[in-house]
């Protein structure tokens, strides 16, 4: 599986920029760029050189200067990949970067796969799978939360818990499997009593793991938020108004984030992809001025409903009806706007609308801003001081383990009805395979590839 | 002029990408660096650090982990600005480039304006002021012809010439001005004939540059070819065979300087945009099947046209004549297509069409597709061996270059007029500025912030 040809790729992001970063990995790697790199005196190799120094040059193909570099020499193991490694630091037009990269593809080196940068220091053992596949979440990461949750796991995260569970299972299976072996002495190496309080953590931890999914999904992918209402209720205003809340980071990354239909918004690190109800128009029909029938393609795309309403709204109890019966199976939170000026008014009828969430806010005045702010994480049980390390984000993760949580489940039956070593033995295995599978100790090329192919170039 | 505060910018391209560069340059960079890096044994602190090296290490805001990063050290002089510098290699996430250029924007780093880094380069004499412009111009060079006149100028090119007859010029007007102390004695202490030879040589070189400069335009931004002609006649066979005859590195490129309406060519180097010019509809009526109030905005924009004609036209002259009325001030090439199917029918009118360039080609058989090639090459002046380094392609060194060749008449004239040394001394005052202004001796604010400003963040 291992791979000995040496790798290349453009590893910044694409499109012409002040510098970018070609990146080769693999056992030729300094000889190849040697082979096209020419220092000041003309005399320096890149092969003489230490690990972790930089080095000014030309890169030359024959006798046309193509570039003045930065070249940078990684030895193995102590390299990204655990391999031999260049990083050459140029100019970032386009025409540079392709022809330093073919150059190199002449020289020797062959075009890496999206991914696989990552996936050699997977199969070097610098990273396990789940680690490498955290890679590629962080560099997607576009909020905190997203970042954390990418972040620890690339460190570990909550691999570590799983794989020492898995190591202690497996000496039980050692054990269980030596039973088989003297089975007609029906002798128990194997401490029961110790081996259901094991599967019980297992199962504990895994239960904590599936239950951080759905929280997960919401921190990877920002969660969708239709802002529902009639014009003029304060829907921009209330929008320009979280949009504040958070500018220190999203104004600047919201050029790339925002489309034409999305306003991304992230509170205490969650997305938050408020999708845009413009173009209600106002009609003299209470339940025609809703909009429903054309906002209900965006409630549909929506996991929370935020139902805005005029606090002097006479008629606030019908539309809360008829969009709550529309929107069954969303999290529905009804914002009371305009408090400022007429707050008794809604609060008579507010009473028959209790049965969800209700945010009494003035937007304009940013009244109650926080209350609605802090609704939200709630609705997607969110708190920022929460335990990064034990959310999964992956549908992979969260596959394998519903399948060991199944396993844990037979095992306990088993357990119970003291049934023998050998199906036992089997139900155990499955479950340190399932764990295996996530962390890589086992694994087919199949999912290796489905993995890494998700992978940016250059990575 | 010399800040002596800390600069930061991410340098690779925006965008996220596996991996990005954020660079720092000033007194500081070192110091502010060290204050949010943890060394793997915590200990490690980057000031401390050899020039030229690479450090692994997290990157924290207080006690957030934000990223694994790799430093890079450099110390003034040494380095890009001619000032410490520090250039920290992340995962390629917005979040995460975002968060490392605030923290250090936080910790006393200052965002660098467009293309600060090179005017501190040459601010600090790393570089000289044309130099400088072209390292701009090579981050835009999309074709060899550019990149090779943009990286010969950041290397020197066409300036050193100019420097070195500056300078002999400077040494004429101490001693014109000597004669100027001693006015009453009349003596000579300037050559006068040596001058004038001096003032011939640097009169041929800028005239020389100045002649360059339409082929230098050509090269930087590519040329404008309309094809036109009538449906079937070959256009887009014609555009694929082109288009492969510089697959190596067009194609590869392609898809960031293709627009919808252009497909971009490099022919030995030379960037030509050629013109849809599809949506022309079949008539009965000859002129009007050309099309040519259709495309006649095609044509206008266009700097060379391909009028191609099927060989076995029968109407081709009254085509071409039509095409000549309209296209009248561009540079016309016919091209006669098809001529493996019916080359004598055409023969014997194109006599009558004479009077311009006339290639005879066929697009589907790959015939004479080199002198097609050839004949557009000639038609912008561009010889591949031709010497890159008296090339320019910058409106402002043009426009500088004009003003210095008038005065050079005029000391010209002077001399052969034997006007005094006040007034000679005047007018070689007036070179050595203008020529001066190119190469950043001798500049203002204003001058240098118009030219930073179209440098793109982190150069």
């Amino acid at each position: 599986m291992l791979n000995d040809d040496t790798i290349s790729a453009i590893a910044s992001s694409p499109g012409s920029g002040a510098i970018a970063i070609i990146r080769l990995s693999g056992s030729r790697a300094i000889e190849i760029t040697d082979q096209i790199f020419c220092s000041k005196d003309k005399k320096k190799k890149l092969i003489d050189q230490d690990a972790y120094t930089i080095h000014y040059g030309l890169i030359k193909d024959q006798n046309e200067v193509i570039d003045e570099v930065l070249i940078s020499v990684f030895r193995a193991p102590k390299s990204y990949t655990g391999e031999d490694s260049i990083e050459i630091s140029c100019h970032g037009s386009l025409y540079i970067q392709q022809r330093i990269l073919n150059l190199l593809i002449k020289t020797g080196a062959r075009t890496a796969s999206p991914g696989e940068f990552t996936q050699r220091a997977f199969l070097n053992g610098k990273l396990d799978l789940s680690q490498a596949e955290a890679v590629a979440d962080l560099i997607a990461s576009e909020s905190a939360a997203a970042h954390k949750v990418a972040f620890q796991q690339m460190r570990g995260g909550f691999t570590s818990d799983l794989k020492n569970l898995r190591y202690q299972l497996l000496s039980f299976i050692s054990l269980i499997e030596l039973e088989l072996d003297f089975s007609e002495e029906d002798i128990e190496f194997a401490d029961r009593a110790k081996l259901q309080s094991l599967i019980s953590t297992i199962k504990e931890k895994i239960s904590e793991l599936l239950n951080s999914f759905e929280l997960g999904n919401v921190i990877k992918k920002g969660i969708p938020v239709a802002i529902v209402g009639e014009p003029n209720v304060g829907k921009s205003t209330l929008l320009n108004v979280l949009l504040n809340e958070d500018k220190a980071i999203v104004s600047e990354i919201a050029g790339t984030t925002r489309d034409a239909v999305e306003d991304v918004i992230s509170l205490s690190g969650i997305l938050f992809r408020f999708i845009d109800t413009a173009g209600l128009r106002k009609t003299d029909d209470a339940i025609e001025s809703l909009g429903i029938e054309r906002t209900i393609q965006k409630i549909e795309n929506a996991e929370i409903v935020l139902f805005m309403i005029d606090a002097k709204d006479k008629q606030a109890c019908e539309k809360v009806f008829e969009i709550k019966e529309r929107a069954k199976d969303k999290k529905l939170i009804l914002v009371v706007n305009k408090i400022d000026k007429s707050e008794s008014i809604f609060n008579e009828k507010i009473s028959d609308c209790k049965d969800f969430e209700t945010v009494q806010i003035s937007a304009k005045h940013k009244q109650n801003i926080n209350v609605l702010t802090e609704t939200l994480l709630k609705t997607v049980h969110y708190t920022p001081a929460g335990k990064s390390d034990t959310i999964i984000t992956n549908t992979r993760h969260f596959e394998l383990l519903q399948k060991a949580y199944d396993a844990t489940l037979r095992v306990d039956q088993g357990l119970t009805a003291g049934i023998s070593g050998d199906f036992l033995a089997q139900d155990i295995r499955e479950i340190l395979n399932f764990i295996g599978e996530i962390t890589g100790e086992f694994t087919t090329d199949e999912v290796l590839g489905n993995i890494f192919d998700n992978f940016c170039i250059g990575k």
